[in-house]
């Protein structure tokens, strides 16, 4: 079957004929749905070597694709209740199974990661920019009717976002709340399609692209441009009140310096993207109990949320779909910023 | 001024002449924009007598009105921050002000209560149903640029509903979640909206009477009508799930039984409705963890978000406004069943 | 090897001679250090039958046991992170484990039970009764340095009060509150210790049995005797207030009855006892927003939680050992309401 | 009668003869049982100056002593349920009483605190460091039976500890968590000691003094002293997984900087000191979901919290007493570091 492969540090993808794999005890064999080309692969490719702090992980060579779509082919031994040909968004870190965090459906926390080969199918482990993927039983969450071609990102690009908004609730439970979305790529335009669904809350979202922001509004976020006065017309949106959660999909020293100059009181600040933007923090200029965090990829039973989110018809991702052939094209694009939404690998469509 | 007065047990109110309030220190007086007429207030005139368990608080004679709303007339001695002329919501519980639960702005579950001359404005104290009235600075909630006459019955109506909600946002929060609304009165209606605002629940609604059907429908719900296959119906609309959070304004055995038999495991049943219906409780009925439990209008603090709610257009009482001089039939109307929506007095308009 | 086997309905164990198991993939066999024999499983054995409603899980024949702990003796194939040698508690639930439920590590809530051949390792499936289990790698819990034989009551007796009160932490977080526990076997006295260690709770207690009350007070508990004026005697402790959290491990009518008349506004009311009272609810008799319901077991995580409080010498199961050729004794003296403590059968001591 | 006056900027305290006060509507008149002397006030009148941005809150002259206790001598007009002679905790901080926040006394969060005159008692209006104290009846919290002078640091330096754990009991509910406490002054003490009582937690302290070390572990703390390998320490006895919940009550660069390098995943760190210190953050040295936070004294229901805690003799504030004609040595004293525990000016003892 043709599978992208990540063949060497600082080296493009390659498409390459490999053997599909089989399903061991408690896996199961899928035929690739969709597979989402997300940043963090470029990262991967193009930016890190062998010496990167999580390199053992993820060093080549494998196939792949971390956000993934599938319908059942085979079931592996000892796997019951799952049915070949539905169709199951795909979680896609893979921790020990057996430490407190696991345990809980949160392999992104695996208390014994240090012990483990790979982070994730797709990380490490054969992911699915490829015909046909194995995946651990556990890891399937079912999709019913709903497409689960346009689904793919959800696994990454929803579930993301989706644990932030989850972990920032009390923020946003009840009436007359603010949010703010820094970033409107994928994760940041599902991110304002689920405050939206999820919250009574006002979002305000902003991004450096006018068609982004556009967007965001036609999904009804009031945006606000950037410029020196960003943070003044933020805190006027509220009443001078302030945000009370904040999701800085992008993580650059400016952006997360916006969140905190616009934080209410009691607010939450969370980082999602991975830029690595540092930040001054003191007591004086941190409104009383205002939380800065940051967070990684979500639980399980979150990805089950957010399958039922789409299935009701709440959020729906952009996607731009490429066949198994032009799989290549998927990255080339997302190097070059050319796609709009997410870029989605769909081999049998 | 004219005044709506409560002057016997057993005895329909009489419109009465009496004199104009004057604020003690830390009071407000306000020129009443509306006061809603509630079912509890039939209760109080038509079927309470001297020894009904709270009589003591309730005993004639005094101004009806508990949900109301108004424009400041003037201030009385130290109070601060509050502006003649503008508008109000007016929270009606007035417990001893000094209590931990007082403390915290919930007044409904005062500690000292047995100490009270009465339970609040419109309840042993004179009420809303008047050209003015005069309240503690401590419970007015200010509603901007909003109209205050459609805005009164927020004050209990909005609130009650309201308080229900926020207590059953640990079911609720996250995609993938039912609500039940049994009742669409009052506040059933505006509890409708207000999952509809706050939560990505499926809201599922529930009434004897097809307009009320109707407009639950028009403001987002499905409805399912009563019959002995309703909880069955109900739980098919969960996949068999069942129900994460219901709510019930009518409070009958058949209605609780109802919410017993499609509440989901970790659900929450909060009757709202206080017809004492007496229902039957035991482990092997109840699916695990699934909470039974009443609650009791709300917090000041909730009052600001529900007024925040009405400013920010996502959620709208449905009102029949009665001038002063046709105060009295505002109440006959109640008793007669003929109002749709709240009856709200507006003695100004 | 040696194990205690459900043979028939109504019919009292067998000690039989059995194979070794063979630990399949994802599994591993441990060397039983101890399991504690459980009032259910004498429920399971004399008062069932055939059409008991979970008949079909629990049906003979199979080893009893399922609370169980051990060392581990060999992995089944694809297991890493766990070493031969070391001391493990064993949670004893199985479900499907890819439902939304057993994600999120709580088996006992599986959406698919209806498929499962068993409800787990001691109930339909073989238990810890014998020389030798296999259980799933995920169901263990590391026990370092701590007395495996000792411990085994804490994978049921242990960790069922220990989620009930994870459940109420919200009535019982911070000062001034009180706890109640209603029966005072193995599970009310860990949940005394559990209380005391874990909350700032004062703890009141009960039972019908006076030295069950005795260690109850040696545990740090205020203990109330029955009688006509028990509720009156509590609601007095609690400076009239009530109780915030209130467990009951018997279940019977008089049980919640008790637990309804002392409960607090605001408070919660878990019955854990499979007695099965039936009592009556109603609007006017539960304080406002006080909580009923029940609970069943708990999860993985919360028994990584209950192995950590035992490691730390917080809490301590009370235990009479009865060695492998006397297993059937400790059911007897169960039977037969001899066993102080919990009755736990250690084969290899 | 006499006080402690602040009189001008940069000036040490004058003990002064005035007028005893007169309770106005809702105000209570109390005879002084203790005010404690914090360092706060050193601050006021010996770093700040006109120009510091809450001067015109704190503008001399007014007297002292904002952590205060007495027995009520007099009720103002209106108010009801408080008798003369019982003690009360004294709620120091005053807001405008009818915004959202003071709603749910957190009046040190009153949103209308730019129009008030002063933050509270002993804070720009008159405190405790006299004979008599005026205080709204509403900042009253009863003591019963407990000792009042000892008690009155729990206004401040047990309010501020108290709802800094309140607010971190996500983080430290159930069992295996780890609290520290950095900074072992009244504050801090009291930290352990609520932390102990209210939580499972194991609770490790440091501080640069060694009888400040040796009384937390009276207390019931594993302490570590400072140096190099402090962080590497704490880690260690956490089992390398990091600390829950750490509270930092010094707050200068150093001390969060330990905070940030033991905090565990999901933990929260809360700076409680004033000292301002200058941190860096960033998402890739922020252990995932981590939260960095601060916090301000506290809520009138966390005062009620406390007082309970001490009735319960869950909690015992160290202090030193001064008589009324010592009072400026309490200052002094303060000043030059010869304080042990808490100095608290006794009036009338």
């Amino acid at each position: 079957m043709k599978a992208v492969r990540f063949t060497n540090w600082k080296t493009f993808p390659e498409l390459k004929e490999i053997d599909r794999p089989t399903p061991g005890p408690g896996e199961v064999l899928l035929k690739v749905a969709g597979a989402g080309a997300c940043h963090s692969d470029v990262a991967i490719f193009q930016d890190y070597d062998a010496d990167f702090p999580v390199a053992h992980f993820l060093g080549p060579e494998y196939t792949l694709g971390h956000e993934n779509s599938g319908w059942i082919e085979e079931l592996g031994e000892g796997v019951t209740g799952l049915k070949k040909g539905d169709a199951y968004l795909i979680y896609g870190p893979i921790g020990c199974g057996h430490c407190r965090s696991c345990s809980r459906g949160q392999d992104t926390y695996c208390d014994n990661v240090a012990e483990m080969p790979y982070m994730g199918m797709g990380l490490g482990r054969d992911g699915g920019m490829a015909e046909y993927i194995v995946a651990p039983a556990r890891n399937l969450v079912p999709l019913g009717d709903a497409d689960p071609v346009e689904a793919a990102p959800l696994a990454d690009a929803g579930l993301t976002p989706y644990h932030a908004i989850k972990t920032s609730m009390r923020q946003l439970e009840g009436g007359g709340k603010f949010a703010l979305v820094i970033g409107l790529g994928g994760l940041g335009q599902l991110g304002v399609q689920m405050l939206k669904a999820l919250t009574g809350a006002t979002v305000i979202a902003t991004d450096m692209k006018a068609d982004a922001m556009a967007m965001a509004e036609r999904n009804g976020a009031i945006t606000v441009e950037g410029g020196p006065d960003q943070a003044a017309k933020i805190r006027e949106l509220t009443g001078g009140r302030g945000v009370d959660a904040v999701f800085d999909f992008v993580g650059v020293k400016p952006t997360v310096e916006v969140a905190q100059q616009v934080v209410a009181r009691r607010g939450r600040i969370t980082v999602v993207g991975i830029a690595g933007g540092k930040v001054e923090w003191d007591f004086y200029t941190n409104p009383y109990e205002a939380e800065l965090t940051n967070t990684y990829w979500g639980t399980i039973e979150d990805l089950y949320d957010v399958a039922d989110l789409y299935r009701a018809g709440l959020i729906k991702p952009e996607v731009t779909v490429y066949p198994m052939d032009k799989a290549l094209d998927a990255y080339q694009d997302l190097v070059d910023g050319k796609v709009s939404g997410r870029a989605v690998v769909a081999p049998h469509s």
